[in-house]
């Protein structure tokens, strides 16, 4: 292994998730907030605890009150008297219908003036909810859109309609009060109204939609649920302003700054990668093939969430499967290093955040009698990185921005 | 479809291919070559009428003599008085033997004072041969390499040995002459000795990797041939000097001077992509998404050869499933197109070079009732990209110089 580019790789994954922890993210939005009349304020999703944790040590008694709902495990002491709910993840339980209950009676009766800070992550979209059905058929529907592999957009198109506060409606909750939102985004390109089911986002999918999603996948509805599907979201809110931070762009840009602070010359490719990591690898690793032994410090960044595709039954995530995958690309080049890491710290069913490769990397593996091609093919790179000193560990992160992938070359 | 995109797409087509054309590609390389005492030519490959015939035009009698081995249907006439032969691709046949034994007696008896001019390009691994085991188990051990999905690469490894000319072995026939050799390449990374299986290159490959490969594929071997593998190739060659021209490289070079022209900032990705077309698509495609709206134009160039995974029975090639693929990353964005073609001019069993995709793409899909994904689960491309104008049609070029895949972005 190349000690100096595994040591390069492993300060630019701390310093990128450093920027897009909610802690440095919450800091960076409350600069310059005008709050006024009584502030509430509101925290929720996975980041929720930490986020209304640095709320509180930027703001203090400023707020009046505060509610916090996360999911079970991440409440990590009281915050002054605010009440704090630990609930259901992926599937909303009974203490996300309290929790968000608690949130809605916190901001009910405001004035203009006043002010509900909202402080929204991750997994909002379950955590986050107050059904308008029966929580069991609610938790039912939720189910057999997972089992029968909708993906989170379409999810969400069908949950806004059937909760009081999704797809805009907390935000009418809170009127005539301003809220001040500010989004840790997980959805790749910020699609405001997707994050957590855009409680305080005018929404942009229609009744039509909903409609369209229910037959597609023939979902068991009662006739009170087909009912919702047909009332009409808010397509527009004029009490909210809305502030994203550590979104992967954020990611993106924090590991250009480190690699720049490194002597690399950053090169940003994008921020919406969604291919298969596999693939994502071998274009990263013939990008550097080509411009290996041009004399320049490169560093190409590619930010986003590809997918794994199954084709075996081993141990790895979509990082560590892009890393290894990158190996055959670069393998004998002495200046050449792939590593992506997911910001949340882990990386499919493993302990790792990522994985990293270099031009030793294969070779590493062959004096092990291990091919690249048949570990990728058992969807093996938590084993195989293992053994070259390629997983990258960060442990829980307390943020989830995406993943970014990073080429660096040495010139 | 946006018109001026597209007319940008197929100007950086056509440029780009004119300079990896044969005629091109020799003209260059015979710019300041030294050619002293008796030039015998000798050109094997699917362009060496081509090259023989720019040849020709540039040193006229300067050529004592020629001969010239291509596929069936390539010679498009007499070139002075030289010798040209028609033969069997991808497998050899009695014209492969017959033109190669012209080409041994052409240049046998030379001294040391003469050149040989040796056009290489490809196809010329079975168009030029000589075999040292009778030509029918040459026919059936290509046979059963070809049918047994060995790599081009694998496959030259066990047919150098059974050759007379390939590793090597032809420039050693020419010694003491000096070889000039002009080698068109269609390998990525232009590994010489692969490129018509190195007739003029020293073999890197040895008897080891051919017993494995013997062993790998359980090929049907006669004891003689056995033996033969045992014979190692040379290792060295002072006589030789070669020129690599034409290559991907030069597509890539050609097309970013293309799009430069056009006021596009060209950005060169590599020259050695590798993986599946359709995730190379996607890739591509969350690039111009990621760096739309910046108000810089910008040309994103990718050549090499991806490969298609085949999921359905459809028709399409690699390029055209490239550019489809990367249509929804692209869908709605007005000054974003990709393009993709084979600088052979074919691409797949169709009759397009490759495919291009815009903004605009996706949505004249869904009018006309077609999904993206189903169209490539289908392997399909051909079919959809015909109903939006998206085919690029350039019939035969005459050259082969893998493929190049340009993203354009208008700022």
């Amino acid at each position: 292994m190349n000690e100096t580019m595994r040591a390069d790789a492993d300060q630019i994954v701390r310093e990128a998730i450093a920027a897009v922890r909610p802690d440095a993210a919450v800091r960076r939005a409350l600069e310059g907030m005008e709050l006024t009349g009584r502030v509430v304020l509101i925290a929720a999703g996975k980041a929720a605890w930490q986020m209304a944790k640095t709320a509180h040590e930027r703001l203090g008694p400023r707020v009046d009150r505060g509610v916090v709902v996360t999911k079970y495990g991440h409440v990590m002491g009281p915050i002054a008297d605010w009440v704090c709910f630990e609930a259901g993840h992926p599937v909303p339980d009974e203490n996300s219908f309290r929790g968000t209950q608690a949130a809605i009676d916190a901001v009910s009766g405001l004035s203009t003036r006043d002010t509900v800070l909202f402080l929204l992550s991750g997994g909002g979209s379950a955590l986050f909810e107050k059904p308008l059905i029966p929580a069991a058929e609610l938790q039912a529907v939720t189910q057999s859109l997972l089992a029968c592999g909708a993906d989170i957009v379409e999810m969400n198109t069908i949950r806004k309609r059937l909760s009081a506060v999704k797809g805009g409606r907390f935000a009418q909750l809170c009127a005539p009060a301003r809220v001040e939102a500010v989004v840790l985004s997980d959805i790749l390109g910020d699609p405001l109204d997707m994050i957590a089911s855009g409680p305080a986002c005018a929404d942009s999918s229609t009744c039509a939609d909903a409609r369209r999603v229910a037959e597609k996948y023939r979902l068991p509805l009662s006739e009170a649920t087909r009912a919702l599907l047909d009332i009409e979201t808010p397509k527009e809110l004029c009490n909210v302003r809305t502030q994203i931070t550590g979104s992967v762009r954020e990611l993106c840009a924090a590991a250009a700054a480190s690699c720049a602070a490194l002597g690399y010359e950053p090169v940003l490719l994008t921020d919406r990668l969604a291919c298969q990591a596999r693939e994502a690898g071998s274009f990263l690793g013939s990008i550097l093939r080509t411009h290996a032994g041009g004399g320049r410090a490169l560093a190409f960044i590619a930010g986003g969430e590809t997918v794994v595709r199954l084709t075996g039954s081993g141990l790895g995530g979509r990082n560590q499967e892009l890393a290894l995958a990158a190996a055959p690309e670069i393998a004998g080049l002495s200046g050449a290093a792939i590593f992506s890491v997911g910001s949340d710290g882990t990386d499919g069913p493993t302990d790792a955040a990522g994985g990293y490769a270099d031009g030793g990397t294969r070779a590493l593996l062959a004096a092990q009698g291990l091919e690249i091609d048949a570990v990728l093919a058992e969807n093996d790179s938590y084993h195989a990185l293992e053994r070259t000193g390629g997983l990258i560990v960060t442990g829980p992160t307390g943020t989830n921005v995406n993943d970014v992938a990073v080429a660096l070359l040495r010139g």
